[in-house]
This record gives C-alpha cells, sequence and structure tokens, in this order.
C-alpha cells in the first residue's frame, strides 16, 4: 500500500458540534490515523466570532468561512452554521472549488439537496450528510449501503428528540405542553425559537431526506402532510395509555401501490411495538424491506458529541476513500424517479377521537349515527367518568381505518351537534403490523 | 463516469441463504445496477447436491465449490458453505485467486480470521462477514464505520436468536427449557444438533468478531467466558420478572480499565432497558462509545432473506468499490493490538441467587452470615411461598457488586449448609446503566 497524504479538513461552524468534531479529530490523531490509512489534519476553521481562546492546533482561522471553501489546503468542507443562507452558498462554492463536503444540515439538503447532489456527481466529490438526520444514529448509512440489496417499504420514526421529550414528560407525569417546553428550553434541548421542533417542520426536512433514501425518490420538501404536537394534552396521553398505546411524533413514509405516503403527525402506537417504548430525547427508526423484515436503530437524535460521531463517519469514509461517491442517495440524482404523494386526505389509518360531550340521552347515538353515515365503524368506545365540577363527559373512540377526509367530514358533523364541545383531538392510530 | 464492467459473482453453498441471495441478485437486476453502476451477475454457483431443478439463470453449476474459486469469470467468491473445514479451504484458495471473498460464517472468521483478514490484506481484496453476526442488522459496518470517530467502550448483546426464542417462550408462558428447544427444532429455530445455540458457542464466535472490531483486538476464539442457557428454569424467570428484571441471554465485551472483559452468559436486565424488552428470535445490539453516547440496533438474527440483506449489503459495498479494502476489522491486521482478558473470576457484577432451603429457624441468618463473611452485602432478599406439596422454600436473594470468585465461594459454603438443597440458580445482574 502506498503511504496515503494527509486528508486536509475545514470547520464551518464552531458551535456544539463543530467544537466536538474538532475535539475528536484532534484528540484521537493516532486512532484515526490508524482506521483511515492516513492522517486527519484540521487545516482551517472558519468562524464568524473571535474564538481565539479556543485551541483549534496549527489550523488557520478565518472570520470569513468562505475562506474556508476557497483554500487549496482543504480537501474537506465541513458545513456546521446550519440555514439556508450562508450555508447553502458555502456548499456550493466548496463543490465548485472541487472539494468534498460533509454537512449536518437538514433543512438545507432538504431543500436544495437535488442541485447540490447534481453538482457534487458533476464535480466527482463527496456530499455527505449523515449528521442530519437522526443525530449520531447512523440511519443514513443504513438506507444507502446495508438496505441496499433491499426494496425499503416503510421508514417510520422518532425523528425529533425534542418533541418526544415534550411528549415523554407529559406523558409520565401528566404534566402541560407550555409547561414542559419552557423546560426544554432551559435544558438546551428546544430552541429559542422552537417552532420547527413543535410544528413538525424538522421532523418533515429529515423525513424527506429518508424518503428520497428509501424509495429513490427526488429530495422534495414540500411532500409531507405534517402536523405538529402542540394541540396533544395530557389527557389524550391519558385515555391513549390507558387503550395500551402511547403518542409518539412520527415521521412516516411508506410504499403504497405505486404511490407514496409522507406524513409528520402525532400517533397512537401500540405498546408493544418497541418504537412506544422509546423515550426522552432519543429518536428511533424502524425500517422495514421485502429481504431484512423490520430494523428498529435507537440512539441520541441531537446533541454536539453525537452528531460529531456522524460528521467523523462520513470524514473517515472520505478518508478511507469509501465514501457514497457519485450515488449519496443510493442512485445517481438523474436516475431519482418522482412518484406522487398520495394527499394527506387520502391516507386511511385507525383514528382516535376525543371528544367532550354534554350528558343527556341520546347523545352517544347522535354521534354514533354521524360515524356509521359515513360507513365509519366504531373498534371501541370508551365514556370516562366526568372530571370533578365539570358538566360535560369525555368519550373516546378508535375508529377502523378510514381516509382523513372521511373522518374529518364526520368529525365536523359530529361538532355540529349541541352537546360536543369544540376542543376535540382527532389522532391517526398505526398499528406498524 | 466510465462505464464499469459487470461484478462476476460466485455462490457456493445453496442452503436458505444461498438461495434468498441469489434470488435478490436475479430479481432486482435494474435496481443493483442502478445502485452499483454496474451489473451484478451470478457467474457460478458451488453446490454439493444437484440442483438442477432450479433456476440460477445463466450460471455455471459445480459440484465442487473449489472451481468456483477457480473459475476466471468470478470476481466475489460467496462462502455460505459454513462449517470451518471446507469452507476455510475455499476462502483460502479464493483470496489466494485474487477474488473477494463475501461470508456468513461466524466460526470461519472468529477461529480462522486473524489469517484470512492477513492474507486478504497482502491480496489487496476485500473479506467482507456482515452476514457472521446478528444476521440483517449491520452491526459491523456501524462499528467498522458508523462508530469509526469514537472509543466504543461496550457491545453487549443478544446475538443468538434461537436462545432468546427459548427464554422468551419460557419467561411468557412458564414452559420448560426441554419442551420450548423441541419447539424450535421443529420450527427451524435451531439445529438437529443444537448445542452450539445452546451452550453459547455461537454466541462466543459472534463476540468475539464484535470485540475485534469494537477495541481492535485480535480476533481469539478462546476469549469469552461461556454460560449456555440449559440450566434456566421457568420459576427463575418469574423471580426475576417480580423483581423488575428480565432474563436474556447475551454476549458482553467491555473496557475495564487496560483490559477487556468478554463473556456470553444469561444476564438479569432491568425491564426498563430496551435490551429487555426484545423478545423471540430477534436480536439486538447495544454499542456504547465515547462520543455518541449509546445506540440501539434491532433485528432479525437469522433467517435466509434477512441474512442475505447484509450478505448483499457486502457484495454491493465490493461492487460500489466502497468496501471495507484493507480493513475488514476497522485497522490493518498487523496493527491489532492484543489485549489481555479478565478472567471470568476477576469479573465483577450483582448476582441472582436463588436457593431451595428447608424452612427451619435460623436457616436465613445462617446463609446470610456466609454471604457476609465474605464481605458480600445483600441488596434485596426474599423469601418465597413454598410450592404446594413441598417442604422446600425458595429464597432468592440479589448482591450487591463482587467477583466471580467470590459469591462463588460463598455459594460453595451456603450449599454446604444441610438445609440448602443442590439446585441453585446463580446469575449475573448487569444494570448498564
Amino acid at each position: 500500500m502506498t503511504e496515503m497524504t494527509p486528508l486536509r479538513i475545514g470547520i464551518c461552524g464552531v458551535g456544539t458540534v463543530g467544537l466536538a468534531t474538532i475535539s475528536i479529530l484532534q484528540n484521537q490523531l493516532s486512532l484515526l490515523a490508524a482506521r483511515c490509512g492516513r492522517e486527519l489534519s484540521v487545516t482551517h476553521v472558519g468562524a464568524r466570532r473571535d474564538h481565539s481562546d479556543h485551541l483549534y492546533g496549527d489550523a488557520k482561522i478565518s472570520r470569513d468561512v468562505m475562506d474556508v471553501a476557497r483554500d487549496p489546503d482543504v480537501d474537506v468542507v465541513v458545513e456546521l452554521i446550519g440555514g439556508t443562507t450562508v450555508a447553502h452558498e458555502l456548499v456550493k462554492l466548496a463543490i465548485e472549488q472541487g472539494k468534498h463536503v460533509v454537512t449536518a444540515n437538514k433543512a438545507l439538503i432538504a431543500e436544495h439537496g437535488n442541485q447540490l447532489l447534481a453538482l457534487a456527481e458533476a464535480s466527482g466529490v463527496h456530499l455527505c450528510f449523515e449528521a442530519a438526520v437522526a443525530g449520531g444514529i447512523p440511519v443514513i448509512k443504513s438506507l444507502r449501503e446495508a438496505l441496499a440489496g433491499n426494496v425499503v417499504s416503510e421508514v417510520a420514526g422518532i425523528i425529533n428528540g425534542t418533541g418526544n421529550f415534550i411528549l415523554t414528560e407529559m406523558s409520565n407525569k401528566g404534566r402541560a405542553f407550555e409547561d414542559v417546553l419552557s423546560e426544554a428550553q432551559s435544558l438546551g434541548y428546544a430552541e429559542a425559537d422552537p417552532t420547527f421542533d413543535i410544528d413538525g417542520t424538522d421532523a418533515a426536512h429529515k423525513l424527506v431526506i429518508l424518503a428520497s433514501l428509501a424509495f429513490g425518490v427526488p429530495l422534495s420538501i414540500d411532500a409531507p402532510a405534517k402536523e405538529g404536537i402542540q394541540n396533544i394534552t395530557p389527557e389524550d396521553l391519558d385515555y391513549a395509555k390507558a387503550l395500551g398505546y402511547r403518542v409518539k411524533h412520527l415521521g412516516i413514509a411508506r410504499r403504497s401501490g405505486s404511490r407514496i405516503e409522507m406524513r409528520v403527525h402525532p400517533t397512537l402506537i401500540p405498546e408493544s411495538k418497541q418504537l412506544a417504548g422509546v423515550d426522552g430525547v432519543l429518536n428511533a427508526i424502524m425500517l422495514k424491506a421485502d429481504a431484512v423484515g423490520e430494523l428498529l436503530l435507537v440512539g441520541p437524535g441531537a446533541g454536539g458529541a453525537a452528531t460529531a460521531s456522524s460528521v467523523c463517519s462520513d470524514i473517515i469514509d472520505i478518508a478511507r476513500e469509501c465514501g457514497p461517491g457519485t450515488r449519496p442517495l443510493g442512485i445517481p440524482v438523474a436516475e431519482l424517479n418522482a412518484v406522487s404523494v398520495i394527499p394527506w386526505e387520502e391516507v386511511s389509518s385507525e383514528w382516535y377521537l376525543r371528544l367532550h360531550v354534554t350528558d343527556r340521552p341520546g347523545v352517544m347515538s347522535d354521534i354514533t349515527q354521524k360515524l356509521a353515515a359515513r360507513g365509519i365503524s366504531i373498534e371501541s368506545l370508551v365514556q370516562k367518568a366526568a372530571k370533578e365540577g365539570d358538566t360535560d363527559v369525555p368519550i373516546v373512540i378508535l375508529t377502523h381505518a378510514v381516509p382523513a377526509s372521511l373522518i374529518s367530514d364526520a368529525v365536523e358533523a359530529v361538532v355540529a351537534l349541541e352537546e360536543v364541545q369544540p376542543d376535540l383531538a382527532l389522532i391517526r392510530v398505526e398499528a406498524f403490523d
């Protein structure tokens, strides 16, 4: 074997992930050299703020990250800035300069991935993004490489740790959404503006990437139907539990005939499924495929060191010259095959419907009649005791599988009843069997 | 990109895994070609028995598998014969002929891996064995590539599906070991001679491979201490459950100072750990490492199609020219660093001890005194009610962490008491916290 030259790495962005990445690269020099057959050397660090108090070894430091992309002494640009403006420009420039790129930026890949990946292919450089989905869990590698002999039929997972932390706390301790959200912010799990974690945008970005890898479809940012966790109440988490379910915020991408389903929403899962037991800030992804059957990958979905683990995995693949090459999505971008996505309204599932109704004779019959009139059969119906001082009683209904359009129509008719309060909950149920 | 020539594959052994591999390669021609940038073509099949009723496309068929290794029209030899005699000779010959090798043979890699891998390195060919450990779960790839930026501290897993099926059935249905074993054999989970599944040999083979990848140590077949599941009783599974534990047969490899622990044995795991909930023929592996923290991979540990999924993953890595190259164990064989393994007797853990004793005043005090005299403190002690018609009462003790030598010595002293029956159970407890 010929002696290989060191791989020269430029790190752009020195937040928690950037610092953790630098720390791994600098503290494990000899181990990484043994594993790669060459040295990994951080030659340039790009950071807007002054970080002269940090030790980056002999690395050059630039305030303008574009200088890193233009540096002839950099082979790999690691983009850890986030966002889709400067990061987009940086990645584009790096590829144009013939550099490999490693990024943890899910929004960038989900939004601009088709163009950037095509550009990387044309330039013969690697564009790697293991850290963009599910932090330290090697789900990109698993889909692209481990399952490469499979036809994947479904990807379903807890892919937003903040959301899972909030739901877990609410479920285990009966706490209110706002209350847990504040704690998540003070613990650093949620951003100052937590909108993307809460409304499903972050999970949708990740799902777009997973679906592209799983099904060979182009990245399409607007494909997933999206519902957040902001309207989930401790009451519904309790009822779900009593029925043998847990509520998780899932991203689901599933083959369905010649089309695919792509959706992000709170979901009742039978407690017997392992996915239902994944609590706190953990992420978990279930993969179903024709040969392997079902795989479940569980691990930290965020955090500096865990995310840096995936960043380093990409860097090491490049150093070993066994990176994804011209196939970061499994097949070349030009061969991706756009498949139509089934609209939310048409996607069938069982449903959890919780109502608060004034308890008068005949109301139950009125409600069930509205469902029956639309061909919706009821799998179970429980009338709960009224809470003390409350005149309304909660009713919890599990339906058989029907499309969203049908249940929405029925719910509209039910809410029109005088005795039914408007604060209902309607949540999809997935048995995953 | 230049047009690449097809990768020509020779399959040796056409049992369930071989047939499933051929089926994937022949049924997914165009998908695999898109994923690899070249065609995958089965050009030669080696099978001792006459399989003229099977369709192998245009593949040559040979009764002597060595003909496949010598065939100039074969680039990759896939060894699916099993055993360590013919398979060993075949893999050696294939490497000497300059062919890449893919194998699912854990015994072969665990026993002869150091020599075969060194030979493959010297010949510049890939020797891949994803399918050798945990069937369809990509644990080899995860350790070698996804965690390549980490220092791994522990690997612990359910890596024998037959054993896990037996323990699950015993635990959930109170069935006896022999009874479930017969069923496992009739279901095809266990071999006609199930010794290796039952006594821990199969799990030890896999653990040897995992430890080598995790810690960069040479494959050493005799390193793991080994205890099987043949003496586990439904009674102990019940008591464990009542105490909040599940009993799983685990392979554990753990860094401990400058040495490592390597052991295969039934283990009490707190029911709150996800590993405790992995039931039936499933496998699951927990990986702990400095950057990523904890990962759990769950999936099918056996079965033709699931194992073929891993075989195909290796073949596709080779076709994409991103295989493990000269580093199938993460680092070159010459750089593996032999580390001493802590003898079983020295390895500390908490212990579950179940006794049957004649119920007379003072016996409990005699027992606890024997433990106390050796500095073994008791975490909990439960005296169960005697079973109907039984004069003996069961006593269940959980100890604090002590080495095996100490607890063995104490147990010997306890059993010497006239009131204590010889049919005790002594099982390690692992909290994994």
